[in-house]
């Protein structure tokens, strides 16, 4: 896979001064070069070229078929839209800033080649239902890779877990050692997590998946147009029937920076267990060399950065979500400039996804597992003092006053400064006539997790029907 | 309907000193004041409690299927803790602060009233699944009753636009005069905004519809639970399969908080046209005197403070989702008492959204709109300078081309400080050898709605088709 | 110190209908149900009491000087205003919801206990700048508060620094063993932090101490008031010089946010790893048991929950910042509604400002220091690695190099699976002749703090420096 | 001005396949591709390389003070330094994507031409402390360049302030007209609001300048730097004395990335009146040629778009401090890497700032009043209503009395439709018999203002003063 943005960073940008604007009719004089610069966009929206050349080769198709264009003038738009498109795509076609965005760009270019069948392909649209049909496009696009990443994710979660299902680790509340847990178990609540995403995902994509094209500037536009052919030729779902809601609904695009920010929440609390698991104190796992880096001045340092850039990146995921609630906060109606902050957030949104599943991706595949460690941490403590307290339950006993007894057990043996594991069945019966010599194959932590014969528990059954499950629904695409 | 959250307002408060904890067993001495006061919630999650009697009752319901609770204990539970509802929706239950949160309160005046059977209700639960489990319960009834202002909202929009639909109004881009539109176009966008609002919170509540309880504390419990009984009987649509997932899950109120943003920001452009229409330069409509309120210095004000306030809440709305998305950020497993935060930025997004959405409703429907004023405002600009634009391309301008004459028109009005909508026909002549004198029509901005004929325009049966699609929309809940 | 808020909660409420407005002389009919809810603000602003009383008793005395009220009438409203807050203070006043606020239900009752005299109070002021300065002057108020619980915070973080002053702990850098630190070193860069929010505190001071009271509505008032007199009567640094700043202006309140958010992130670090240090894989402290809690279900359970509630809180606080910056945007001049939306988020950060110093205080003064477990720590890795580095920069081998053969050490260790502090200087001659018998004493952990001679470092003499600087800071009040 | 950033894009990236680390020392292996991709910086982080040689320079100079380097080798490393400054000036030095970030690029691009020399300069320090340095007088820098456009925007403020001060508008609150007020007075509201972002500003510098540098990696450095040196010689204010806050304090861009937050919030309610007024219904101000553009489909259509992007441009302000706020939260001590994540934000901050400064300069010296549209304005209204409240007062009766009295005239002119302005004294007696013939010129909307005569009011001579009050401001930088 290509680098995120990659080809667009070596395309060709340029300044041709004193272009006549595509909308200059009235005005007299030249913008500022202020306005000039806070105004372009085309070093950024270029990027959308793909789209906006898919969208307008079907605007010219329908623009035929309505016959504001004949056939001689499709063609020529066809051919000169798919030149336009290989040399971008070669970098070879020379943006110019003057011409402001990536839509007049390309307009202003293929008219120079073909002539006035460029000057009316405009016809019947505007740059506000043009822009808002690529930013959709363009989602719907980078959606399916990005959906092809997380399925990856989940499959490497589900592999992991399944190679090591045997795996019996500390289960944490609190950051405090709660119950034993099988390894493969709080992996696979990653995997569930991820699932989630897929859904979430998905319906930001069914957001998208509503025409504006063919909508005008704002009030619909004076031609019959056929805006099912451009839906279906496009492939989106449904069109938009109100003309003004069309050019200024951006919730299509909350909907993926929203996405975006939750699968960033995920990641960070992965991201998180994966740093900590790797330090010195806990060693549960050691990360590749490949996905760890050293000191300029620290010889012995192997530090998970990609796990801390993942986390940290959850910044700008929030950040940009953020940044588009703000922009469209009391925007009155329709198209307000104000809109065109909405390209970078996505773009980087995009990239920042790309990169982070990637990243927690490789580590998850090439890290190594350190059952030895898990194993000894699960014993150090009290890990199965719940256990005990269920075992009296079932001879007898309310929860509330089996939960006391072992809670004291618990106190006698920091008090004492005794091994909870190593403490004699004599010993433990003291604590209660109830307890009796089964109550030592009840405190062992291997042992435990198989008790949990709840639906979803971590005993090793359970964790076989979440695999299945997960399988079905990397599959199934949910 | 009565006061969101009115009722909660009444309920008894209380402190209990010194009281045991229900889990002191292995604690000496007692909380420090501070761990008291900060560890406390049940001044606001009591508001929980009817979620919680409805989880605890199914849940004692199922230990007795399964032979944890005998036929006796099951009937001792289910009235003791439909007493104690009755006595919290009366007013009458004396909540105490050192029994910590609701959870704790109810199973403790519960086994108060009736012995064991009480201390045995929480066998094979955990408060971690208990409160996941209450949280998705209450989400999923109170978005019961917002779904309904919503559909009622967009009922009202409806009925407006259908009142109004002859009113030609200007539509605006950039806030500047762009094309005649019909008053109703304008109203039914946001009609269409709050159609996909309620899709939002479908899925938003079907995020909450998976079921917790059972999961324990977070590995699973010891008991053969029926969690398939438990979802049927709080009608969840499926069961969570890994109990890691399940305590620590918080998605879904992140959808939730999510659905209300975006709805906030929807009811922040509108009322900020609102507030422009009710001001003296716009004077599109008048809003009721019920819905303004005046100065306590200038005897003349008649403010919108609804549409004010409804525009303002649009921060607590963002300020509650940001405030999870932090919360949750780099968590790791499983539960973590900073989830304890969830609650108070959810019952407040709860509320904010019921009364912003009453307080919109409630303009609309009183409003009187003033078809005089849009009319005067609709001419006083250069509103159908595309139409001009248009007419010549239908006589094969190209596009291009013909925008320059039309805004070389606009330019000579403005040198000329001519009425655009006043120049002859032979005046108009001297641009474009083209025009003729159909033109003057053509320039009349009542008309030109008219030639808004593409699907989703603002034609008069383009509105007829939406108020169809939308009262269709508000039948069958979507 | 009472809880936060708490004599606020013991307030009567109470809702008089069909109480004329004091502005509705133009208006026919009352206001809809929701307007009175929507717009009341009487249960959370009667808070402000305190302050719009003062503000109320400055404004009288200048009314009086600039002869609009007589010596009796200032008399009366002085008496009638100390009775109202006597009574507000023991919680006998009952305050009216369709009063809408605190300042409407203090005027109101004032008037009918002294008739004319209380209507001509509001004579020369407005709510709007009766409100701002109200609210300027609880921020100052509520600042001295927090200033001294940030001061109090800092001295006990000094105190426990200078206790353990000698103890050695592992230094980290992302989360992988660095370098031996001082345990009082690491404790200390958490006061450094508290010492900066002690300046952006006083920063939110000064923002607020610019008085906005004399203003009127928006564009001064018809009276020659004497506002330097009202500056000094209420204690402000300055006077607003412009009208329709002083009424629309919340940057104060903003800056206090903003201190707000950034002490939180701080504690929220310092939390996190108190969380950490707390786990049975670091084991470093033990939080009292006045200060964790337990588990209604797992016996064993010591948890957190202070540290974890406090690191939760930062989303609150960011959330009342963000949702503040929410509500401000793009609002025109002067003073428009939606910032009655300033008290909530206000009065929540102030309130989970002093809990939440509060608690990480409690648990700081009250946790025990595991000396022996950091000991552990730091010699169960590669800690000194850079200082072997260091050592044959010394001997004349540039840095690059050195750090390379340090790193060929340590792969050394690991490959052979050898004790890195247990290296002979013989072994260790082989990677470098110029290796002398010294490195076994460079080697050492809890030797090479005192070699980090630099400003600043964690030497001894440089953590006796800080802790004299500290007390200085705490003293001078910075 | 060149374009913010400009030069930067130009520089020269290439990726050099297969380099070794300076770090990789302990490796094996090389990092993944994907480690490569997330982990490098220097594609956005060569834009320090300025800051990163000036630290650079300092340092050796400070190496050669204590005798770690010689003056040969000072001279080689400040010649080859300037060499790749202006090779980097001139956007011939060639950045490889394999050496990660700027400051290994230029470490070892130093080390290729002048040997051993190069390899020393890293001696006792480390990216850690060098990073932060570097960021700092970043921020240092460029402040310098926004406190004076916005000392800039100020004077430009003040001039047109001066230039209509006899203007006279509607003041507003609750976008209600409520008192006229000078158009002066309006304007000069914002010249305040920057001249507290300025103190803000300087607030954030003055964070930035405390000297990290010299902390080494966290624990200090085995070298008797001379900090106080390197202090003098960079401009620094003071030196951080504790080596793990001086490596993990973001504060100070936290502080920086407020000040531009409330800035852009400032601006945004700026922009949105100039839109406003820029609008057909208010048709206030005309904003030039220069600073609108047109639309690619409505020729008539002139668009307020720089005031708009800089309205939108607040969302990225927002997102940017929240993205690093997020970043922060609960991170654990020291440095970890996710705080590489604190430039993109910080760079397009510093961009976005420049560029909105300026659009609003620049929208602000070329627009044209329309003092006759605001006259209409404030006739067309009820906008004296206040006043004749007021002259009640003075005639003795209680405000809230006179405040009825004038509602109810109100009133009366909106039933008997007729124009408030156009009453008769003999019509308004009737009202109370304390109403004479003086009330006409009360009521008259341009002698109103002349009536605040409150400081800080709307009067000729509180502008005057202003005006005084701000130029100083201006001049003395405060």
């Amino acid at each position: 896979m290509p680098q995120a943005g990659e080809g667009h960073n070596n395309r060709k940008l340029a300044m041709k001064k004193n272009e006549k604007k595509l909308w200059g009719g009235r005005f007299e004089g030249s913008a500022s070069d202020v306005t000039e610069r806070i105004s372009r966009s085309v070093h950024f929206d270029s990027r959308l070229y793909r789209q906006d050349i898919r969208g307008s080769i079907a605007h010219a198709k329908m623009l035929n078929k309505i016959d504001v264009l004949d056939a001689n003038e499709l063609d020529d738009i066809v051919v000169g839209l798919a030149q336009i498109r290989d040399e971008i795509d070669r970098g070879e076609f020379l943006f110019l800033d003057s011409r402001e965005d990536i839509h007049m760009n390309i307009e202003a270019a293929l008219t120079e080649r073909i002539g006035d069948a460029g000057k009316r392909l405009h016809t019947g649209r505007s740059r506000n239902d043009q822009v808002a049909t690529d930013v959709r496009m363009f989602i719907m696009d980078e959606s399916a890779g990005i959906d092809s990443l997380l399925a990856k994710l989940v499959s490497v979660l589900v592999e992991t877990a399944e190679k090591h299902i045997d795996v019996i680790m500390p289960g944490y509340t609190h950051m405090q050692v709660a119950q034993p847990v099988r390894f493969s178990h709080h992996i696979l609540a990653y995997a569930w997590m991820l699932v989630r995403d897929r859904k979430r995902l998905a319906d930001a994509v069914s957001s998208c998946s509503r025409l504006p094209l063919g909508s005008g500037a704002m009030a619909g536009v004076n031609y019959a147009n056929d805006r099912e052919f451009l839906r279906n030729e496009l492939g989106f779902n449904s069109v938009i029937m109100n003309s003004m809601d069309a050019v200024s609904d951006r919730d299509f695009m909350l909907d993926f920076l929203y996405f975006a920010s939750v699968l960033g929440m995920h990641l960070s609390r992965f991201c998180e267990e994966l740093i900590l698991w790797s330090s010195s104190e806990f060693s549960f796992i050691r990360l590749a060399d490949s996905f760890t880096t050293g000191s300029s001045i620290m010889p012995q340092k192997r530090n998970p950065d990609v796990a801390e850039l993942v986390r940290g990146k959850t910044g700008r995921l929030y950040g940009n979500l953020f940044s588009m609630l703000t922009v469209l906060k009391g925007l009155p109606m329709t198209y307000n400039r104000d809109m065109q902050e909405d390209k970078e957030p996505l773009f980087d949104t995009v990239d920042t996804v790309i990169i982070s599943l990637e990243g927690v991706t490789g580590m998850v595949s090439t890290m190594t597992v350190n059952a030895q460690r898990m194993q000894t941490a699960v014993r150090s403590n009290f890990s199965t003092a719940t256990d005990l307290a269920d075992y009296l339950v079932r001879k007898g006993v309310p929860f509330r006053e089996s939960h006391e007894i072992s809670g004291g057990i618990v106190r006698y043996c920091e008090t004492e400064e005794k091994d909870f594991f190593s403490l004699s069945a004599d010993e433990l019966k003291k604590f209660s006539p109830l307890i009796d010599d089964e109550i030592v194959t009840i405190l062992d932590p291997s042992s435990a997790p198989e008790r949990k014969i709840s639906a979803g528990g971590t005993s090793r059954s359970s964790i076989i029907e979440q695999i299945r499950m997960l399988r079905d629904a990397v599959e199934t695409g949910l």
